[in-house]
């Protein structure tokens, strides 16, 4: 049968061995700190039915792609046609409620999984992304701090990885819904004068401030609309200047002390890495609470690379409704911007190659092998009893820092980029711990 | 819209926190053996070209989910029709040939994925599973020592997993090849009796004789095929029992003298995990040289949990030929059958729950929890300010086994199973190394 030409094929990224290391590394910190702050991991199954999948997620019905069984007729009895999850929030949502009596709440739950959506690949956008999401989701009531507590896990992912400056922006919902209503504008105006606004860096100003016009605002109310979403500080700071404007709503004054709380908690906790910024709106049309988008500094035209705020309902089952807070790292995404300027120490987990004298004395270079393992020492065994200096340059290639000869005289290691060569015994010899793991590093 | 009932979806596995905690634990152990022996962990799309994926994998076609955008039309330009994979074997092929250039051989690589096949579930067999695949492959010319060595590996992982008695079962190609050829069958006669033979285990001897003899085979030649079948030993005895049938050929020496060289290695490596079972059959039709099969001992009937072997040609792009050798670990098909017997210690990564004293000092809980992780203890801080004795409920409810107490006149924490509560520092104190991380257990 002809095959498909072997290529690379756009949105479905992958990685050389050396790269997946890298990714590797991101993958287990961003893990390794969800744990350490108490998030239990879950995997969900790849694909829902697909009115579930329909039935959330704003306009992504455009991106699903659906799933059908090559060998099977028109009604195979697989029940719902299904379809490929688009995030980890909807799959969380029916988890959730298909679990609930055996979940204990609050549930603090990480999943680190692929997603797909079948949209146009773009710099940063593709069709199958990994996606490592945290969520804290209660029973009827969840308590405010969670959403003082999120961006705070976010910020210890990051500040343990290589990934340069990085500014997590927070916003409230309370506050420009307080800010509109304080205005005089009805209720049913907030979400539509909130996507005008979100509209700010692409069009300009000016552009909004007359498209708030003909939405019907007075020249004055679109000012003041502008003004707050001009509005950001690296602290508390910010409220003083929202109450400036001099509009007074309770709601907006809920906002204020809760966006004040997050930046008072960050201060302490994660000092300069969070700024309120009255002009996220991304999500605040479907989010109840606090907002977070993240940027690089100096990649801000890149995007958002890790997002999420407060649902008022996850999920509701009619009986019990549970709201959330929950972030999601776009591990893809974000790899895709820093990969070219990243590297692995060395692209395969072997610290050692165990040479081979002969084909015939294999065995012994197996049994060193087996007694480094023992000991937690990756190793391999040379593919080929070849000259000596051909094994070295074998490990040399593959970036492997330590040559072993088992010679009947003496076993020995070599380290092949100092040369240094010293008497070793493979059940006490270890590598320096820079060279047992493999690390990244920037280049 | 209305949405499908909330229920789990046969075929498509999902595990509760504490179950997950069981499985990561499996593919930890899994993952870090891999590494240890030096295999290199790479992921592949899960999708690839329809006809890629019909052109291998034998009659796979009948199980290949394809995929397509729901809101696109006949022709969105996405190129050729994309099915998810359905092994990790042909997925690799590809990229080992994409990549050929870019990759050092002989290429040693893991790879833990999930795969999707369309078929009914059943005990075991799902729609969606993990997979954990290692596998070495060379450019040209793969030395044989690869195939004593992969069974090693596998034993090696299996043996840091409690997953009872089992038993990898290896045969080699050549042999009933050469038997067969011996006794005076053609080449093309090989596959069919390989095929009849492989019924054995469901159809019983007297019906496979009846069978081979209506292939062609002389009632002598059928009884010799049956009785190398039953030849079975472990440790290299079974040579010497397959000579005593009296039939000699080239193929066949070379087979007995390969799979020999498996079962001395394993006598050193792994003494009584390996058997050498000349009645395995499975996949010797495409494979060319040593194949395995692995059984949990007691539940043969569940079929084999790892299985794989040699192909002379992984992948060819007419230039180069790479030949593999490679084991595949049934990972869910493994949870599936073990999971009842297991259980996590808990079922949150959580060891220290920090209590809160009040609402207004749940900043100082949070500095306690920060310093906590900043040594690698795992905590969260209590949900609500509540009596202390519901927030200890609310940690035993989980199974977290320490609540760290904030008192202004001094902090102390409590290991809540045996009520023990003592002074401690958030900046020194650790718990126990078998607390420190979740661990799994039997019930």
């Amino acid at each position: 049968m002809s095959q498909s030409k072997i290529m690379p094929m756009s949105g479905f990224p992958e990685w050389l061995p050396g790269q997946r290391a890298v990714e590797q590394h991101f993958l287990d910190v961003i893990r390794s700190t969800f744990e350490l702050h108490g998030f239990a991991g879950i995997e969900t199954r790849a694909v829902e039915p697909v009115d579930r999948l329909l039935g959330k997620g704003g306009d992504a019905d455009k991106e699903i792609y659906g799933l059908s069984r090559l060998a099977a007729g028109e009604d195979d009895g697989t029940g719902p046609d299904l379809g490929l999850h688009f995030d980890l929030t909807v799959p969380f949502a029916r988890y959730v409620l298909e679990n609930s009596g055996k979940l204990t709440f609050p549930f603090r739950r990480y999943q680190i999984q692929k997603v797909w959506r079948g949209e146009r690949p773009q710099d940063g956008r593709f069709r199958e992304f990994i996606q490592a999401d945290i969520d804290i989701v209660d029973s009827g009531e969840l308590p405010f701090h969670y959403e003082v507590e999120l961006p705070l896990v976010i910020a210890d992912a990051f500040a343990r990885l290589p990934i340069g400056p990085f500014r997590i922006q927070v916003n409230n919902r309370r506050i420009p819904e307080g800010l509109y209503l304080g205005l005089g504008l009805s209720p049913e105006q907030v979400v539509p004068v909130l996507r005008i606004v979100d509209k700010i860096d692409k069009v300009g100003p000016q552009t909004v401030a007359t498209m708030l016009t003909e939405a019907g605002l007075s020249p004055e109310q679109a000012a003041t609309c502008l003004a707050l979403a001009e509005i950001n500080a690296p602290d508390s700071s910010f409220a003083d200047r929202v109450r400036a404007l001099g509009v007074e709503h309770p709601v907006l004054e809920e906002g204020l002390l809760a966006l004040s709380a997050v930046m008072d908690a960050a201060a302490e906790h994660a000092p300069g890495l969070l700024v309120a910024d009255l002009k996220v709106a991304r999500g605040l049309d479907y989010y109840t609470g606090t907002v977070y988008e993240t940027q690089l500094v100096g990649q801000e035209s890149y995007g958002s690379i890790c997002s999420g705020g407060r649902y008022d309902a996850l999920a509701d089952d009619g009986r019990n409704t549970y709201p959330g807070v929950g972030i999601s790292i776009g591990v893809s995404r974000l790899m895709a911007k820093l990969m070219p300027g990243l590297e692995a120490t060395r692209a395969t987990p072997t610290a050692v190659l165990v040479a081979v004298t002969s084909e015939d004395e294999r065995r012994e270079s197996m049994r060193v092998a087996a007694a480094l393992r023992a000991r937690g020492v990756a190793c391999e065994v040379a593919p080929v009893a070849a000259k000596f200096g051909k094994q070295i340059k074998f490990a040399d290639r593959r970036g492997i820092p330590f040559v072993w000869f088992p010679d009947t005289a003496g076993h020995s290691v070599k380290d092949i980029r100092s040369g240094e060569q010293v008497p070793a015994d493979a059940s006490t010899w270890t590598p320096p711990a820079d060279d047992l793991r493999v690390g990244i590093r920037e280049v």
